[in-house]
């Protein structure tokens, strides 16, 4: 990334991080995202305390990441569903293990591959694309303010 | 994503977290990837405290994300640089944003856009994509052990 003069926002980072930052939110989506529902099999599968993984449900229903529906009108027992915004963190989370599967890791080291049911082939890291779908270096994205910059932001943007 | 069978593996996503996860670390890569290289530029771009600031360039240094270099030979000032290991986390950065300005924000509130310095048009948000290119859909996506799934993970795996 290159700056257009001398900026920086992390404005955008930091509300997403107060979000999704709390120890357990993270892999309480991954756990949604491959297909858990109950929140036994939250607690089961995560090891988390119950009390804690209720305030985390909760704190995602909240923010509407996630939504809690009766599994059938004569039932008091609940799923615990992914709304559109938070099936829309699969990229983050996608992008955090696969930087760890690169990076951290030794190959022999990685725990669980993600592939495209289709093809059966592994899914390839993401990348960072221009409109016509052709990988861009990182220093050849520029920043411009947005139309919600703030003054500050707009002198360092000068 | 769908399980093979009834499973998740929080552990990659968890140890990208351990390192990414800290107050202001993934600010300061957002920065770093904005082209900050000094030390005060770092803190008065951030308004950090000059203690945690130093004591997270130290722990992104340590865990290889960051170089310190003299800005030249002769000199007592240095730069921080970041590795490629460290510019590899532009895509954590990038899904953060983008999630952020497409489900926290009004368009009216974004305050930086990200650009193609060749076309001048905005980033297109990250795909999620198949070996072909194609876009594919959370739900076609399969989980399968790697070859460091620990023995309670092949279990929940079967």
């Amino acid at each position: 990334m290159k700056k257009v003069s001398h900026s920086s926002d992390a404005c955008s980072l930091a509300k997403s991080m107060e979000i999704l930052g709390e120890w357990w939110t993270l892999p309480i989506l991954q756990e949604a995202l491959l297909g858990t529902k109950k929140f036994n099999d939250f607690y089961n599968n995560l090891g988390i305390a119950k009390n804690i993984l209720s305030v985390r449900l909760n704190k995602l229903i909240e923010e509407g990441l996630m939504e809690k529906k009766a599994i059938n009108p004569n039932s008091k027992r609940s799923y615990y569903l992914l709304t559109q915004k938070g099936l829309s963190t699969a990229t983050i989370i996608i992008a955090l293990i696969q930087w760890c599967d690169k990076w951290i890791l030794s190959p022999g080291e990685i725990p669980m591959i993600l592939k495209d049911r289709l093809t059966n082939k592994k899914i390839p890291n993401l990348k960072i694309q221009n409109e016509s779908g052709d990988e861009i270096n990182i220093w050849d994205i520029i920043t411009t303010p947005g139309p919600g910059a703030t003054k500050s932001i707009d002198y360092r943007f000068k």
